[in-house]
């Protein structure tokens, strides 16, 4: 596992946001086991959606990978807040299950996961490659296309 | 974690139900690693589903926080007998998944897992916070608005 | 758990495939804390998807359980494979969830799901009794009927 995966993430562009805040009553990840269990994310920046409506109908796949690699980034700004701010702690990305609000004929769900698998590998490296869950839903909070939620391992 | 449970919800006049049986060849929990897996609960009383449709169409968000409450009763119903009666076994609520049947333009999944986020922090204080996905799906069984499921941690 | 899981199968007619390859850029599984998360497996045959359509429109209940059948075996082969081919390592099923693409009035998610948790049972005995979630959903990748994820504890 990296340690370095802020450097990882700007050299590719890319800075890890504040971990967003829950949007109900609930917390934004649960340590149990040597596993945090990471809530929902949704594709916003700047306590922002970025993106909404349906895949394969207002939001086009391009969209929705960009807005899964979001979604992708929040999570990973949940797991530095779960390690306190540790990334040695982190030992790898476990599972994540991709919720993409779908029109009825859009049958394309994982590489609308990609956006976010592919970011995975590279903020994390081999401890980036995870199980996972694709499907499609006919709504989500706020009309968003996708919500992702993760697992991850802790050590130490 | 409060080991008063079942005091804490009779002074919100609750009563824990009779943990309901699984719908088909499954068990209603299963205890792996410290963790215990709850099965999918429905707002099931007495063998009876208290509601049926979707939220944003038959049922209204208020009837579907309604369920999500039910859901949860019956979800720490299956948590007590999973402890063997006892709750001072129950270390934490650590993640709810609840699966919401939805209109197509609902979009507040959120506001419905709600009422049974409410009610574990009621039941189990701080322990009974918890991370979460929401999702809008299209049917469950029975027609009913709101399944969930739930992980809670173990200890002794 | 009976070590003896491909005569069990064999003795039902059927045989563990290879284990499917993930549809993108994702592991079969992933091993943390004793538990291995199992990614959502299709009913693959042979590379080829055996059905299409959304239960209780173009596909009937009995194929979907045919269906929900062929992912078990399919997670079975993972499982295998996770256990570096020795299933005295495999403790039990803990939990499967399962996703059914559904007409918007099929509300019989759970009997789709026995096709699999039946086959769990035939498998591994008691060990295969698990904790499980139906749901259902617009969309699936290449538009299958089911797919189905599992959780299984290893041991050793």
């Amino acid at each position: 596992m990296p340690v370095d995966v802020d450097a990882r993430l700007a050299a590719i562009g890319l800075m890890l946001p504040g971990a967003p805040a829950p949007a109900a009553n609930y917390v934004p990840y649960a340590i149990a086991g040597g596993l945090v269990f990471i809530s929902g994310q949704a594709p916003v920046r700047d306590g922002q959606y970025v993106a909404t409506g349906r895949v394969g109908a207002e939001v086009t796949l391009e969209a929705a990978q960009a807005a899964a690699r979001l979604c992708g980034l929040n999570i990973l700004a949940q797991v530095k807040a779960a390690a306190g701010g540790d990334w040695s702690r982190v030992k790898r990305c476990v599972r994540i299950c991709g919720y993409v609000s779908s029109a009825p004929d859009f049958f394309e769900q994982p590489k609308v996961l990609d956006g976010c698998s592919d970011l995975m590998v590279q903020a994390l490296g081999d401890a980036g490659r995870h199980s996972r869950s694709a499907l499609g839903v006919i709504a989500l909070r706020g009309n968003v296309p996708v919500v992702l939620d993760a697992i991850f391992e802790l050590g130490g």
